[in-house]
């Protein structure tokens, strides 16, 4: 089976012992898995200049779909370290999903690797041929040679089309093992593995019936929650698994279940949710797995009210994981982000005297540009943020990662300040998820829950 | 060497055969580099939860310092994954750093796995322990048996102090190679590299001279790119390397060099990048690895002026991209995200007709919204977007993708639309982007230049 028991260490005396009771849980499981590896291809990856967000995408997707993501693999551009790992992967899985080095400069090799290690030889594909001149055309592009060189493949391999680009899919099969080969531009990825990929090895498989039930967490530390849940974790039956997956604040609970029969397995793990949502009550910001925008958007919609946001030190990044929400525009009216002390007053009234006397930095600031902003917009609530976000600015008094943040509504506003001790970025992330749970816990206040 | 020479395509009549002059250029390698591997461990990357940023933040740090990094693995927490990883990389590379499942919750094994690995049994490390418990009471927490046993250590390993959390890194030794095991929570990891780990390998090798210089690229597509400089390229020296990066209407070249000689490497690296710089001319946006949002700056801070934002469809995004500049708020004054229509009125005094008659996605309103905010921020330049991001919202006139941009100050105004084809994110991101490029535009229109 997909899961396996997580021992807790409570009940383990000998500090080496926890993997092997795993281990014995590891071998019950394979008979029921279909283990999947994915290699992605590039240069770039071993240089850091990118960073790998496919291979989470197709876990995701591989995961809803039945299948068990064993390994993945990055690397280089270079026909040794892809056969290697080729060989490599085709023993830990049935199934390797290759990405990336299909595009049409040099340093893409790998269609020609995949050329000599399946045992073909190129030809020109009609239907690639077609796809990469219908896109040139559409983009009202003169076509040259090294993109007519994207619709040739081996003759080996079954064809897999790109809606959303011009480097063509490829499907092998070899000594029982299926290799698919896709571009590493992420919406081509998806677009391929979404229309052929995951439907065409649904096909090819008997699957287990895998599914997860997430619930969401802020204000506990991950060992404090590992602690007020023990004795329930302890006693989860082996098919099901629970992660811990902390993040900015919040941590995110999600068991795994895995079984043939649909109706029991589900039975099962809503009543193992259940009990779990019991254990955490007083941390749950959501039953499900979503963000806290969208905590913060059904809770809006469920009030019928709207919201504003006046930023400081987070810098339009509230607004950002807001407005990537799709359809947040019918709760979320938008955003004055004022980087300038003029730009407070002016657009926010915030007092002149405030800034002069007590700072940017301060909960006064703060509850005025809520006020402000609120009015400006016309929203029911608001939210603000202002603080030292490092490297630089920092005083005695008011250290990098001091945050003042408010929320509030025409008649009551809380404010709290904190201290983040990360760098830029993450203190970014963590004071605009403090920003949202006090939104939220303004929301709760006025009566409007979610759970 | 590190590097290996690119051969064009068009250099080679035989489509499987550039990889196998590739390969002999591998094989000139391998006796210069020392070879890395990067294992990283967590269930929670192989269900796709999480995104892998540390390997490539690590990537950059061991090619600064001289490392190749070979090959990235992720597996889960699993004794018998771990250790098959294990054995595999140490014959890949010399050195194995290891992230992740240190944590204190029940599913986190890397500690007892690497202690039997390697022979050891644990100890309480008397250095880590005063760590955890200086934490807990800077955080005013009680302390649980559960953050105790962070402190215990193998007993055949270097403790590596972890500044910034509570669980030790771990370095062992066998048979002539290095493993080397730390938190995957990025700023411990960061800290003990930094601090610790690149430092000490430093000492145990003879290290090439790497270096890189980057030059970044926009509104040419990658294809397009590689036939302009296609005879350069094929003339590179062999240790000398391209790579291509393309992002969201960027491409960035990056040459990277490899030798003994740091004088003789740099010389000749100065020289290739020149003749690069003047092909690409034309598309150069800067001449160093940095970001847009980083190239309007210098060139603001050049031309001593200021730029306000103001935001529909891009809600916020491009504020924080800028705001994610350390510094930028000496030349950024802020951004309205008028997410709702009224607020385009009232805060940023749209025309009501305007909207009316040529609705919120229209040229005259993005001009509108750049002269509001420009007069309400009292800047010298502004930036709007207004645009259908997706997945819902599009019409016949103006399906999902369109944006119109315009940027300018008191002077001039410029303005395009745009139809992009990708999803909401992907959408916001190159609309951000091209936000930005329009704006550079203006600022050369300007005579402002970086180049």
């Amino acid at each position: 089976m997909f899961g396996m028991r997580q021992i807790s260490s409570a009940a383990l005396p000998l500090p080496c012992i926890k993997f092997r009771i795993k281990q014995m849980a590891d071998s019950l499981d394979h008979s029921l898995k279909v283990n999947v590896s994915i290699v992605t291809i590039g240069d770039e990856l071993l240089i850091g200049q990118v960073i790998d967000t496919n291979s989470a995408w197709m876990a995701q997707e591989l995961n809803k779909a039945g299948f068990w993501l064993r390994r993945r693999i990055s690397v280089g551009d270079s026909k040794q370290e892809i056969t290697h790992a080729l060989d490599e992967e085709s023993r830990y899985a049935s199934v390797i999903l290759i990405t990336g080095g299909l595009g049409p400069t040099a340093d893409d090799i790998t269609k020609p690797v995949l050329c000599e290690y399946f045992g073909g030889s190129m030809v020109i594909d009609e239907g690639a041929l077609a796809n990469v001149k219908s896109i040139f055309s559409k983009l009202n592009r003169p076509i040259i040679e090294r993109n007519l060189k994207q619709a040739e493949v081996p003759d080996n391999c079954t064809v897999i089309p790109n809606s959303r680009g011009t480097a063509p899919g490829m499907w092998f099969e070899k000594d029982g093992k299926i290799f698919v080969s896709m571009p590493g531009v992420p919406h081509e990825m998806k677009g391929m593995m979404t229309d052929f990929v995951i439907p065409h090895l649904q096909q090819f498989f008997t699957l287990p019936f895998i599914t997860h039930r997430t619930l969401v967490t802020f204000g506990i530390g991950e060992s404090f929650l590992a602690e007020a849940i023990a004795d329930w974790e302890s006693r989860l039956p082996v098919h099901l698994k629970l992660a811990y997956l902390p993040h900015y604040g919040m941590v995110r609970l999600r068991i795994t279940g895995s079984g043939d029969n649909k109706r029991l397995l589900d039975d099962e793990l809503n009543q193992e949710f259940g009990k779990l949502k019991a254990l955490v009550t007083e941390w749950l910001i959501a039953d499900e797995d979503i963000s806290i925008a969208q905590v913060i958007g059904k809770m809006l919609l469920r009030g019928n009210a709207t919201v504003a946001t006046a930023e400081s030190c987070t810098g339009g990044y509230i607004a950002h994981v807001i407005t990537s929400v799709p359809g947040s525009s019918s709760w979320y009216k938008g955003t004055v982000v004022s980087y300038a002390n003029e730009v407070k007053q002016r657009v926010l009234d915030v007092q002149k005297e405030t800034l002069q006397t007590k700072g940017a930095v301060s909960e006064e600031t703060v509850r005025q540009m809520v006020n402000g902003v609120r009015k400006k917009m016309q929203t029911t609530y608001a939210v603000a943020t202002s603080g030292i976000m490092g490297p630089e600015g920092g005083t005695t008094d008011k250290p990098v990662g001091t945050v003042w943040i408010a929320a509030g509504n025409a008649k009551h506003t809380i404010s709290a300040n904190f201290h983040f001790r990360y760098d830029r970025a993450r203190n970014i992330e963590m004071a605009a998820n403090y920003a949202l749970n006090m939104l939220r816990q303004v929301l709760m206040e006025d009566g409007i829950s979610l759970l």
